[in-house]
């Protein structure tokens, strides 16, 4: 794969993705939005792949939607289905949301890094990442109401379930620029660290995750988590991790995990996401 | 308007209403519910208010339901549709509900500013306020298991996604009255201040949303926020998101936004939300 | 009642079941399963019960599930309906989640006193329980996915709840086991102490809940703050309670409850569960 605005490279199983426009701070484009989608389709279908790593080339994380277009960055044209991510209810999909559900429906465990600052869309695409560490240097924003334009990327719906509905309310409201320790004391980030340990850190996590762990069961439960946040009642959860108990429960994986737990070394696990991902698994809810 | 028990005063885009029976710690009464939901409309009709604060007069904030009715307080008559407020499912509607769902429905952000004793009705109608923050001398209380009724104003709802279920339940199962700090290690407020201070540090993040951000991105951001918190899929907030994203990015205020950010410039937003509010942001769900 | 693999005991309105498989750090099998939802049943039936508190005999809380069967542990048989817990779409019920569901529906308080090591379904049958404290020797562990299995109990609900879902992913992800600060910091678990103060400070709580509150009040406020967790709207909420404070505000428990607070004395509430329990509240959702 080559991409124009982002860069993707694999390395002992972890694939990390580089906003890669650091003249403009990786400001977010249309063109962007399609190779990230790209990207995680890449990392879903490779079984090399355990763990995503997302951060920013040069200064910044991103700086949001490019204003090049000025005044009418937002008008119809610039967020519309010409550039192809098609109609929802009739109106053209924001490319933010279409980039944060491509996310959101990872297969493998997305880990944002972020390393600047990280604005509008810079912020709001890394909220269905599951987890967030900033180095000491970085910023936020969800700055809409100071465009005169409203919060994306479905932002709305994951970030009360982040950092609650008070903290979402207050960084919303006043569309404020904070640094990473507030973003720290408010629950959007769970490490800030030093400029220089952030790709580190992101990566012992990552290692942690690829070194111990079967990926066909991570893939399963990343869906579960997220997917019954939406559910009305921890019964659909017992629906679904009995069948997936059911189908996990026999297969190999389980076998090796126990084995080796009580043979006290490390598993190797020889599931692989596209071939043993059950079949049953209720998809991320709502898409149309 | 003219009000019996609460105050009602304008400026410099900040709206302060002040529950105002300080004789009785301000405690809750059927004739403060209408006068805090008229309140409310006369806020959300004058495009001159950008945020409502709310606090107490004298010592207390509110010490909850009025009690001159002795053991008789919590009869039918005394919550009952006698009073205005219309059934739900064939029952009077709890009064404090009807405050709530109204504070809930706001278009202007809301701040709770906490000046005394908050407990019962006195702390769950903050719960939909945006954002809540304490004087030293604040104290809480969700006592309703102490008097053998339950919790009311819709706080089932709210309080848990506010300060998590574990924190929710402790202090309604306990019905402990607590302090500030309690309050704010629990996260039911975000900032304890001293009393002095109290409504200049409200007035400061009020002046903060007023001075920088269109006034009618802050009214849908706030409903999506809100409205998307029950909703089971971010799709939902996707197909919101996008519409809203289309209706407000043809408009004056994300051309003013935008220019101003880019001339870095102060905003100044032509946006009303009386009338330039869009047709197609959904309400917050449920209503019957 | 008497169980083999728990104990029973009920002391000034408490109920403590201890785990009590002592030699095998009280690892759970099916049959734990059925007796701990027999235990809950117990609570609920006897009103002498306010507060249930779980524990574990000798040094551990729950190592998980009983891996006597070495690599089939979980094939089907091992998680099969034979034993008694029926079929959820066709498929047998998860014994974690059946007892999760069980104490997700108790009309008591329910407190977990997290001993020792606490992994597997050792922590997920935790998650229903209303507040969790931990020993500082306490030790958890979501570590399905270094067993190949997923998480159970229900627990995909349960936990993005509790914790919030980017600790929730980070915890299931990596697996790992953590101590007692990380849970604290985490949000699991809201207090950390001394081992020899654990069943002194989870039994203070239950004393500060049956002292003061009505066991009726209790009950529905627990039924409401849970099931509202799954609710997409505060009117729900605002359904629920309206009849529910109709139906308790003509009880004896309101009238005893004002009278004691506004003669400065403590409550004797005279209601009980069994009894009294309004017939209008709504069951926890989902259930087939």
């Amino acid at each position: 794969m080559s991409f124009d605005e982002i860069t993707y490279e694999v390395d002992g199983g972890i694939a990390t993705i580089t906003l890669n426009r650091p003249a403009r701070l990786n400001a977010f484009t249309l063109e962007m939005a399609h190779e990230l989608i790209a990207a995680f389709d890449v990392a879903d279908a490779d079984d090399a792949v355990r763990v995503v790593v997302v951060t920013g080339a040069g200064r910044g994380f991103c700086a949001g939607a490019d204003l090049d277009r000025g005044a009418g960055t937002f008008d119809r044209d610039a967020i519309g289905d010409v550039r192809g991510f098609g109609e929802i209810d009739g109106v053209p999909r924001d490319a933010g949301g279409a980039v944060a559900l491509r996310i959101a429906a990872s297969k493998k465990v997305v880990i944002g890094a972020v390393n600047g600052p990280a604005v509008g869309i810079g912020v709001t695409m890394t909220l269905p990442m599951d987890i967030r560490i900033a180095g000491e240097n970085a910023r936020f924003g969800f700055v809409f109401a100071r465009r005169g334009i409203v919060l994306e990327a479905a932002s709305s719906w994951f970030l009360p379930r982040i950092v609650g509905i008070s903290q979402a309310m207050e960084w919303v409201a006043t569309g404020r620029v904070f640094d990473a320790a507030e973003a720290r004391a408010g629950g959007l980030v769970s490490r800030v660290v030093p400029p220089d340990e952030l790709i580190p850190v992101a990566h012992g996590i990552a290692r942690e995750i690829a070194d111990n762990t079967s990926a066909v069961s991570v893939a399963v439960s990343r869906q579960l988590l997220w997917g019954m946040l939406g559910s009305p009642t921890p019964w659909d959860a017992h629906r679904a991790d009995s069948r997936a108990l059911l189908e996990l429960g026999a297969g190999e994986d389980v076998r090796e995990g126990v084995l080796a737990f009580l043979e006290k070394r490390s598993p190797s696990f020889p599931g692989r996401v596209t071939a043993d991902y059950p079949g049953h698994v209720p998809p991320f809810p709502g898409a149309p």
